[in-house]
């Protein structure tokens, strides 16, 4: 079950590290995965960290490199001049390639596309930096195993076995015609079955291809991805020419991202960053959504100096104003949470909002009535009959109003094709808050006769 | 790009199915990707849904079955004899068949085991049946390609041939000694380029070997896939006998469903429930958080209570109340937001505790300095400069211990093994409202000198 990291180990890796003790990094380190050496490096300081990646054979460097979290990664590129980095280059796949030297200054990326040898390997990454990288073309490797329609399987063999020296993960062979155009596919077990002298274009499978287009959004790529139970999809340019592939690891990353964001969305944090990012930038992102919760609290404070005369006279109502807008709150929570989750999955392209709408009202029908009953009680031996009356009555509508508008309001969003997720943070909460304040201080002042 | 449904096409379809318009159906859903066929199937009634999928070939009748979200499943699966139950079975593989009985009842279980024909397929689906579904043994399948080391290239691909037939997508080839343990792997690619008399023990990787056992947690299993970036994973048991394997899409479903609960946990929903549950279950499983909710509203108002002189004489204070509870909500949420995600993440093990509280601290002194400058001049215009100090004062104090406690409580529940994503709830929200609360009200007495 993989390896895991202590204490002592990395204490261990410390001291070894200074001592230029090779002998034990030799038995301890470096026969690791590639994934671990970068665990381990990742806990080191800088100094440590750079000296131990300089310590991994050439080609090694590149594989661990890719493993390193984007800071950690920043770090060690730093210290590379751009030849340095270029040699780093050709020992990776191109997709990896391209989003390490992507962030670097255009200058910085000419000078190290300049130091690369192979001329096919730097335009590959040329034309991979030309996409967006939330697409497919931005996700997409230029390595992929193709073969022609009037390939022979031995053939196909052979040049297989060419094209497969810098391919690493081989799953399925894509077919294409003459034009290069995206045909069909072929396992490579069917191929391995196959006698020597049948073409492939008796061999290959054009049913139920699925590929995806350079400018098809990343989420889009994943939602196909798992949809199909694909492990690699080919991608395919507007003229509908094969122009790399998608291995389902890299859309793996695409969909814990997707969901990191939609939570933190749903908690009010509006950029996705790293808890190890400067504390300007994380103050940065969640102001937002602070200063939407500050202006709910000033309209509050405008709905209740409303009353003031009626909480002046009967200063037992704001005992349960905390109370009010929190539940308001919780259930718009509740429901606006549901309805987000089955936008996200994309299986809700019929169902009926109306249809939506009603069954939320029924559940905080249920909950309501519950909840109403409990705080009758406690609000009768808090104070009096008046006030038991007021706040379950008003409990009561504040929920019915929660429910329905944490359900709306993400459908709207959706519809206005504003991401869901942001109706779930504060956005409800606030909303809720002051509309609970009115209705349970106007209750107030009707019951109170005030 | 796939397929995409209008509701014209269900409209189609539901006519095609009632006339039985085999050569439409032939011609508009027949060819369509098993994943395309249930999602129209989703689409359709009850009626026409059971209708349309008998009208499928039956091979394909249980790949369709697999496709479909649980309570489609259920509605179809109702209506099968035992014995039509076991020969969909004989069509899908292990892990799915697996799935599809394992909610029967024990009795019913029993019977469509009597009915399969093949007794190799009835024990895998019995044996898969003793494993916790959360866990590596629920989840495997055991349909995989093995190779033994002593076997050479050509006895290697003429198992391989007739292994193959049931095992849908081969990534790799485990290899495994005389006494069925685990030993190494082989890609196919190596196979194929392998000269037919070499020996398998001469070709094998052992190094980088990784496997999981029976018993490891699902998300576990999910964490190393991802880690490692494997497509498949072979399982083995205590005795590292090679058992069965675990393939990428089968964890994809994981990924996504741990996503879900922890989205969910965070909106205060207990149970992870499709939004097409019952209004019961519904009620049942946000009803736990309510009931937080509602304890700390209770809680809130014994401390305003406490207040009810104060209150009285300056009903203003009553006014920033809701600001107080919503900002402390507010702050707590986005830090543990965060924590809880690193968490996820599982990449803190050596992030020192009091490292993360300290620049929580920083950022809520930031956001908190920043807040409370706007707030003293709202409140001041609001009412007076007694207030405005008030407000800001104790805003900043609020924010202050929000943010504390949103760092430690996820911290504290994953010390504790529960999952830090309820801290991110109602929980920390319901803490911080009365406890924000207790300082307002404090610091308000205070400085009015009452």
């Amino acid at each position: 079950m993989g390896f895991e990291l202590t204490k002592e180990y990395i204490d261990q890796v410390c001291s070894a590290v200074e001592q230029k003790d090779r002998q034990w990094l030799d038995e301890n380190i470096f026969d690791l995965h590639d994934a671990d050496i970068a665990a381990v490096i990742s806990e080191l300081n800088t100094e440590d960290a750079y000296k131990l990646y300089r310590l991994l054979t050439e080609d090694r460097q590149g594989d661990v490199l890719m493993e390193l979290d984007d800071d950690a990664r920043d770090l060690i590129i730093k210290k590379y001049s751009s030849k340095e980095i270029a040699e780093q280059l050709e020992n990776m796949e191109s997709d990896d390639a391209a989003d390490l030297i992507g962030d670097l200054p255009q200058k910085q990326i000419e000078e190290v596309l300049s130091h690369i040898t192979d001329d096919e390997a730097a335009g590959d990454i040329v034309d991979l930096l030309k996409y967006d990288e939330d697409t497919a073309g931005g996700l997409m490797q230029k390595e992929f195993i193709k073969a022609k329609l009037e390939w022979p399987v031995n053939r196909c063999i052979v040049e297989l076995r060419r094209q497969a020296e810098e391919v690493e993960k081989v799953f399925t062979i894509y077919v294409v015609d003459d034009e290069d155009k995206l045909v069909g596919f072929l396992s490579l077990k069917r191929l391995l079955f196959a006698s020597p002298s049948t073409k492939i274009e008796d061999l290959y499978q054009s049913k139920n291809l699925i590929s995806v287009k350079t400018s098809d959004d990343d989420e889009d790529v994943a939602r196909v991805m798992e949809k199909y139970d694909l492990v690699s999809v080919p991608v395919v340019d507007l003229q509908n020419k094969l122009v790399g592939r998608i291995t389902i690891d890299d859309v793996v990353d695409v969909i814990k991202e997707e969901a990191d964001k939609d939570f933190q969305l749903a908690s009010g944090i509006s950029e996705n960053i790293e808890s190890s990012a400067s504390v300007w930038r994380i103050s940065r992102a969640r102001m937002p959504w602070l200063l939407i919760g500050l202006l709910g609290g000033i309209l509050g404070a405008q709905v209740i100096s409303g009353f003031e005369g009626g909480i002046h006279e009967i200063p037992a109502l704001a005992f349960f104003i905390p109370l009010i807008t929190a539940m308001g709150g919780n259930v718009g929570v509740q429901s606006s949470a549901i309805v987000v989750q089955s936008l996200a999955r994309g299986n809700d392209q019929f169902g009926s909002i109306f249809k939506k709408i009603a069954k939320e009202a029924l559940v905080a029908v249920v909950n309501g009535i519950l909840l109403s009953i409990i705080i009758y009680g406690v609000a009768y031996v808090f104070d009096s009959i008046t006030l038991g009356w007021v706040v379950s009555l008003s409990l009561f509508t504040v929920i019915m109003f929660a429910a329905v508008f944490g359900t709306l309001i993400p459908l709207l969003l959706d519809k206005y094709k504003i991401d869901p997720a942001l109706a779930t943070g504060p956005f409800i909460t606030t909303l809720n808050d002051v509309l609970g304040l009115f209705i349970y201080l106007t209750i107030g002042m009707i019951l109170y006769g005030i």
